[in-house]
């Protein structure tokens, strides 16, 4: 209940403050009412092998893929994508968990490279259709294959380095985090130029402890960067679940937001930014990557750490019995934080 | 009701931690009484044209100006200067909302020279005479106006270089905000050694992005550093305003007092460091500084960037587009994070 | 009340993410029961001198010393070491103020030695047995010695240097902090991995600046690397005493809990930590390191700066100053940020 009125004072707050762009919803909402999937228009598929000038991405995909991309372009199996103004709205949808494996990450390759190359796109905001879950981690069971697939847009076999190109990305993206996202979800939400998470809702966690791993998609770079020293060992060396209280002042995440106020704060923030000079975006966030964003050394160098330690047998040993008690399944992780600590009673 | 009771809570809480500072308070109202403007002996101005050792001021006034201000040298155009012991106060005042242009500049310019050379200055405090402004931003119908007061004392057309002056200065600064502080005004106050707020009043802002621009006065350098990566791209991309709450948690100001209390709070902090042996000031901020504070040349380059960009076509375009909706203009500014968002719109 | 109200809705709230490591409270209540003192075994001993190759403590311990220390390596001065399973907890306990001289260091240097050395041992609690007291700070009467003491195990005369030697060892170290912790004290705890504080009664202070000195032993490192340079400098210039729940704002900790529930939490994040693998532990910290924490030669500098300014006059003047109002002294440093700015007024 004082949560709870913490909560509410914190939205008074918040709208006292973001007058402004609260303004832009009721517009919004109609907008949504007529919502299209993007990409529907033949031309867009062209616009994708012409990359945009201003984008880095360089094209790894086949071009028997590309050409497959271009003729269904709205067609993500794990993505529901929507277009509104100059922001896409994208949906997680892998179901039961969002598990990262390898559909995940060939459909997140196809949208950065897609919505990079569609000059009209600036703002890309992730959320979640899965209840209880934003993304859950890896399938540690097709390590190689997801792996493949970031391969395809950045030419290594590094889940670490196709995120940080969506952080040096010129999109703006937004995670909106409902739900548990612990390892590489967490390390996609660290990716992104900004992330607003659910109060009652996200759960946040580095589980690779527990296996004797260290976060191998970038984690180790950004937390130790946001949270200082003393934070991010505690959150890594426990591998435990942190609430979005807790994720907002260790600095994990922006701003924890009552549920029911999450995604109009986010969609009016998303136009907001989307309705500024597009030049303006990249300027700003290449001075601030140059300031804070690792290099993609460390990246690499994290991925490869990685992949190593998982091969180890008593990484093997661990990650078989924690299976055994429900990791990754849906109702196995719920609680995962609590999962792992009796594992370590082994 | 909520936050009145938590921000009397804070005061609770600050005195009972501060109870050492606040008992200088008393000694410090009898003072302030009987306050004297400072710089009234003409001894002073000699000691302007020597400058002490301590300080790295290369002055670059010209010999006709460095008399004029040993003449009159505590009188300024848009500063009101006091002296407390070994505490200089200066209270802005460029009524109706303390815009940064060239006689602003000047006169902290000024300030800083005459503060730096004088050994029995030690701690310089800023405060606001305008009511609802402590500094709203640069007259951007000014900028080669306020640059080349700046060139006086680096040397170079950058406020940018001017502020990075003041952080690696021998003074200690503090930053007393009350009112709206956005732009170069925020710059100017991340580039003070310390910085509290009003609560109910303090409202803070990097506005750029809404014409295309970055902060081009250290503004990037600051907040990347003390808010991570994530919060720092959300206010800059954003141009949104901030109340002294969320200032607080992001890490933009060291804390957020009760209007009431911070004025005394200040006063104290700022008479107990001035007791502490100056060797030391010197020491820490040196240490410090090597840690934190950006190298000369990031400052340089965001510099150029903001006046590249502010003459290109679009910016100006916006520009003024935001003067007819009353940019640069008390009452126009007083919810300025609105007027951007619907900038946005067109 | 306001204050007691929050403090119970954070055990709530972290309770509820860390129902996990609680249940292991109850286990080690029992294990507790029947606590041996470490190092009771003979064998013990043998392995120090056959330094664990994970280890890059270069032992500098005279074979005089080596040996005694291995006759009777469960005897120490002022610590009672505590073996759980792969946790020790060392209490410290030098009455009446914990004061950090030739005898605290010495011991923490065997200690440090032994735990290393010893494979089976992963985690390292502190915790202190003087009341109001976690440690105060150096003995300033006792520089010299206490660095001769901190040379045994780094080669230099340098308890910056010992303190850093912690921060990259292979142990992972907690600090429970309950009562004042100031100096070296405070710099103490910001080498261990994590610190976690009695919100009542945890007091923190960097009251160099009142005798013009910097914190030598580490304290500038780390303090703005996790506040950034205004909380840093605020905290540094100010010398003063602040609480739990401002140190937890600033980042100076990770968490401000209640005293009754800060022993359990500690005791079993340290239990959960070391049934994680030990091989993760160190590729977590090794990574974390290379990010955030000093080079070596920042810190030796540090401690060179602190060494040459205690013996300049001003420095002495003021330390015998201070002296006489009680300082180094249980009573007469309770409010110890009180008493320095009283000094600042002579």
């Amino acid at each position: 209940m004082k949560r709870q009125h913490i909560a509410s004072m914190a939205v008074v707050s918040a709208s006292r403050v973001f007058v402004g762009i609260t303004r832009l919803v009721a517009a919004t909402v109609a907008a949504l009412a007529c919502g299209l999937f993007i990409f529907s228009s033949p031309t867009y598929g062209q616009t994708m092998t012409s990359p945009n000038s201003e984008s880095s991405v360089v094209a790894q995909v086949s071009s028997t893929r590309s050409v497959a991309a271009a003729d269904r372009s709205m067609v993500f199996e794990t993505l529901k994508v929507l277009k509104e103004g100059a922001v896409l709205f994208a949906d997680i949808a892998a179901p039961p968990m969002n598990l990262l494996g390898p559909a995940l990450v060939r459909d997140l390759v196809s949208l950065m490279q897609q919505a990079e190359a569609a000059a009209a796109v600036q703002v890309l905001v992730f959320t979640s259709a899965a209840p209880d879950y934003f993304i859950a981690h890896v399938d540690v069971t097709q390590i190689k294959e997801y792996r493949e697939e970031a391969a395809k847009l950045t030419g290594e076999a590094s889940i670490a380095l196709l995120f940080r190109h969506l952080s040096a990305s010129r999109l703006v993206t937004i995670a909106q985090i409902e739900g548990r996202v612990r390892g590489a979800g967490s390390e996609f939400v660290l990716a992104c130029d900004m992330r607003f998470a659910a109060r009652e809702s996200a759960i946040f966690s580095q589980p690779e402890q527990a296996f004797g791993l260290i976060p191998g998609a970038g984690g180790v770079q950004h937390l130790a960067r946001l949270m200082g020293r003393a934070r991010a060992l505690e959150v890594m060396l426990s591998a435990e679940d942190y609430d979005a209280e807790h994720a907002e002042r260790y600095g994990w995440i922006n701003r924890a937001l009552p549920a029911n106020a999450l995604g109009s704060f986010v969609r009016s923030l998303a136009h907001r930014i989307a309705g500024f000079p597009a030049a303006g975006h990249i300027a700003v966030k290449d001075r601030v990557n140059a300031i804070v964003l690792a290099p993609t050394e460390d990246f690499r160098r994290d991925s490869a750490l990685f992949g190593e330690g998982v091969r180890n047998p008593e990484a093997q040993s661990r990650l078989r019995a924690a299976m055994k008690r429900g990791f990754q399944t849906r109702d196995g992780e719920m609680a995962l934080g609590r999962t792992l600590g009796d594992l370590a009673d082994h």
